[in-house]
């Protein structure tokens, strides 16, 4: 990848305004020859392009961006943060290019002052974390700068390229596994309005409908994704009369709050529940007993969306808008036969 | 902050020789009326005054650096690297800077692409996150580009900016914390050979000595800084039949193994055993039982680290090159009077 020259040394652009000031013509005159259109005398015609060599003047394109990928996080407390900055700043490293990292909040933060720097660095793609609003979107493409979604959490036009997680594999993955085990009476606390949760449901539910097993409409509690909200979710669905042998949380945040509920109703796993998790955070494998979740492939996200983002900023037109990257049930120790 | 103009819309760049060129006079000649110096005929002084104020020549200089911050970790699995680039990323975007993140390696990265890129893009300042070898700060030196080292592991010439964590301090606090609860037996799990590891640990028997109680030299035991270290240092010193009734890791990640060799050894935290860790992960509190632990300022100093390093990058000289940021003891329940 060619890199640009920068500006540092005392420039002038050398602008069509410029050209014609300086051969004593109109800018639509020196327009006309750079364009190669006809109508302007021979003596003109050749003073100007005698100009326009000596000075270098190049067509303003869409293609003169900067060798920086910017990588944008609504908020960078995301699941595996780390691990898509690490990701993206190895392929782009591999391409010579840089990684700038912005965090800009979850509104639409066009006309905001670090919008506006971010755009004006002319990057040469952008990769947003989780979500990018229609309008910064709507202006990254009328700047002309390609942009790649990983891991949506909302739906996002057909045209939109975004490299996800098979969350409904990885959901259906966990019945497969709680059916096999023998589980009967199982439990689901969802998480808030998302994409991936959907559909982490969904494969769940999917599973469980095809072992026979259709998940009881009473044992599905909604719940936000942290560790307190977990806990209560969890505690309500222990205190039932008729409570479940089996827990099937959105993520491994409010996986770790049903362990607590579990300890606190002084139950243990797996023998008296069995607990599943979803994202496969390091901490889960140190947990009491270490806890069966699925791997969400964080990295390889982050690496397939880099190289998808400097393809389209290369002008390449990639195979496939969207892909989503296979997911891994991990078996560890949380998950058992029923005991009754 | 003004912001440099792209080299976007077609540009040469305007230097001395070019505008000898157009005066028809030395490189020489050019240079002595830009600089002031006499001996130039006040004709060709005129005629190339003219070109200069034309063509807007700018003189280059070490000030025509980017609006580009330069964060460099080594390995990117630090502790807090979200915390860091989240605080950095702040500071830099209220200054109107953008942040540029690169993962070096451990070793001298000199002469290799990603670092000649690194420095080719000519960033206002480098915050170096736990080293930056010699040959680096060197080339930096040179280039005129300022550098602040964040959390050193290892000793840095005295002129070299830094911003660290009160390591001594927070190993005092704990001594303090267990000679307070009555402990006599306390055992330590050193880490490795670094500046941040043997400051907690002389923080810690200095406090010991001060309370009458040094610590047994038999009861300390050098460990690397995981969980699967402190769970064997942990499980070596759990076996004596003098056995600690306190004990105090390194970091985090060793307190974690000692929980596990704990339970191994059908004993309890804190009933039998009292354990203090260091860095207050997020995690550890959410241990079973919680982990008293001493709160790394890892977001505070990556803040002050960025805002010292834009400083030096305005030119301007910070009352202090070094800097250490306080540390906290947070008790949790892991720590209580010896039982026996």
């Amino acid at each position: 990848m060619k890199q640009e020259r920068r500006a540092d040394d005392g420039i002038r652009p050398v602008t069509i305004a410029y050209i014609a000031e300086l051969a004593g013509v109109s800018i639509p005159t020196v327009s006309k020859v750079i364009n190669g259109r006809a109508r302007v005398s021979a003596e003109t015609r050749a003073r100007i392009e005698e100009l326009v060599n000596t000075y270098g003047y190049r067509k303003p394109s869409a293609g003169n961006r900067s060798n920086l990928l910017q990588l944008v996080f609504r908020e960078m407390d995301v699941i595996g943060a780390v691990e898509i900055i690490r990701g993206v700043e190895r392929v782009a490293r591999e391409h010579r290019f840089g990684v700038m990292v912005s965090e800009f909040g979850r509104a639409d933060s066009t006309g905001s002052p670090a919008w506006d720097d971010t755009v004006a660095r002319r990057p040469h793609c952008v990769l947003a974390v989780s979500q990018l609003p229609e309008a910064e979107r709507d202006e990254l493409r009328a700047k002309g700068i390609p942009f790649v979604v990983v891991d949506p959490i909302h739906d996002l036009p057909v045209d939109t390229p975004f490299v996800g997680a098979a969350n409904w594999s990885g959901g259906r993955a966990v019945g497969r596994h709680l059916a096999e085990l023998g589980h009967r009476r199982v439990a689901m606390i969802t998480g808030p309005d998302s994409l991936f949760c959907r559909a982490r449901q969904d494969g769940f539910r999917a599973a469980m409908d095809t072992a026979g097993r259709p998940v009881d409409p009473e044992l599905v509690v909604r719940a936000e994704l942290t560790r307190e909200h977990g806990h209560a979710a969890a505690a309500a669905l222990l205190s039932r009369s008729d409570r479940p042998t089996a827990m099937f949380a959105s993520n491994d945040m409010q996986a770790l709050g049903v362990y607590q509920a579990v300890r606190e109703a002084g139950l243990r796993v797996p023998d008296d529940l069995s607990v599943v998790g979803f994202d496969d955070l390091q901490v889960v494998a140190w947990a009491d007993p270490p806890l069966t979740t699925v791997r969400q492939p964080v990295a390889e996200m982050a690496v397939t969306a880099a190289e998808m983002a400097l393809a389209l900023g290369r002008g390449e037109t990639p195979q496939q808008v969207g892909l989503e990257i296979a997911t891994t049930l991990v078996v560890r120790k949380s998950t058992a036969p029923p005991s009754s």
